[in-house]
């Protein structure tokens, strides 16, 4: 089984103009980790039709699949939909059965216009129903093709991604680590030697001190890899190739 | 004078696998909102010379700048350089005055393969040199063409912003709010009305309540404009169209 490969399109002026710090990006990185997805790629765009549909396009081509964070609620910057649609040279229709879930919600009242807009989708778009009966969030997911649109408000975000979760496959990898005593640069070497004799183990060097002790520099490296005999060997080599005046602590 | 648009890409695996929260995106879209420069992209790419040229390629010729953060440190998996030297058909050269200032940063030592590294440069490259006394940080910010190419750590990540900000145009815009009770969708068709009235004008809309207080239903309504004339204007006529069954609290 091969992991997927996912990108994450961030649609939201309010996150480049400051007003609003996104997590759904942290969120996303730590959620996929876990399971072993791969995170490939993150995008954040201002809220405008043609920025989103660019990003869309050439995203959703290069990995398998495409996730979509905001500009899905019923103001006048939420395009995404709008966006999507361009992408993929699809009409924006009303969906009927989503247009009955937001009468149901807004009991039985007339849409207004706004109200409306969130049963907007792309037409070739489906949906993604939940069968949980504890699940109170109204709207269905919608998706189109391998792009998934999810809303941005935090909340809803990572209540929808757990529902979309099952999409992606994953290879969680397995993790050790080493602290040394010394100063980065003094590894680096030992380090590259195994970085190229061992592509499929992923590396990583992460130096710390206290400010003011020149004998307090650490370096802490860690080894991911999919199986245990790969692990092991990585660090066995990494351990043969250090220099003699370093000590490892742990 | 017009603002400058300036994209900025974040070179980390580490973000992109949730063990480390980026925090200069944030950092970046509050100074430039500040000033009036315009984030108009932000990408996130992992540790590959490719996708570090794909996007450099892409965002320097579509932006008036790109910044990048992250990747020119000492170790194996730090290729911004060459990504960014990829993308423009450059070789990566050793930089003679980035070595002296090297040597002398580590008291005349033969440098390491590794510390040599952070010498290593677009063969057209050129360094903005601080004139500050008080500038502890001993390497000048070496920049090609219109890509700026930032240290990743957040305290220097910020340092090095500051010393390129005077690079960057900008036009502050003026602000404006008033809150409104009511749920959302109820002025949406005001607002809508408003935003394709007033083009040059940024409105913004954010709907808050308190759970189980179905009365307690807010929505404060942004206005951003460049100069004070237009921004009455809009907020004037928002409140023309707004109906008579919502009430403005401020």
């Amino acid at each position: 089984m091969e992991a997927s490969k996912v990108a994450l399109l961030v649609v939201g002026q309010e996150i480049l103009t400051g007003g609003v710090i996104d997590v759904n990006i942290a969120h996303t990185a730590k959620k996929f980790y876990d399971k072993g997805v791969i995170l490939a790629k993150v995008e954040i765009v201002p809220d405008k039709i043609d920025d989103i549909a660019e990003a869309v396009k050439r995203l959703s081509t290069t990995y398998d699949y495409l996730i979509t964070s905001g500009g899905i609620g019923p103001t006048h910057d939420d395009v995404t939909v709008e966006g999507v649609a361009k992408a993929l040279g699809q009409q924006v229709i009303k969906h009927s059965y989503l247009e009955t879930v937001l009468s149901r919600h807004y009991k039985g009242a007339t849409l207004t216009a706004a109200q409306s807009r969130m049963a907007m989708v792309p037409a070739e778009a489906e949906l993604l129903i939940s069968t949980s009966p504890s699940d109170d969030y109204f709207l269905p997911q919608v998706y189109v093709k391998n792009i998934y649109l999810l809303p941005g408000l935090p909340k809803l975000y990572s209540h929808y991604l757990e529902h979309i979760m099952p999409v992606f496959t994953g290879v969680p990898l397995l993790h050790d680590e080493i602290s040394i005593k010394g100063i980065e640069t003094k590894l680096t070497a030992a380090l590259n030697r195994s970085v190229h004799k061992f592509p499929q183990v992923r590396f990583g060097s992460y130096p710390s001190f206290e400010p003011g002790k020149p004998d307090s520099f650490m370096v802490k490296i860690t080894f991911e890899a999919p199986n245990e005999a790969s692990l092991a060997d990585a660090k066995e080599f990494f351990l043969e190739q250090l220099s003699q005046d370093l000590s490892v602590i742990s």
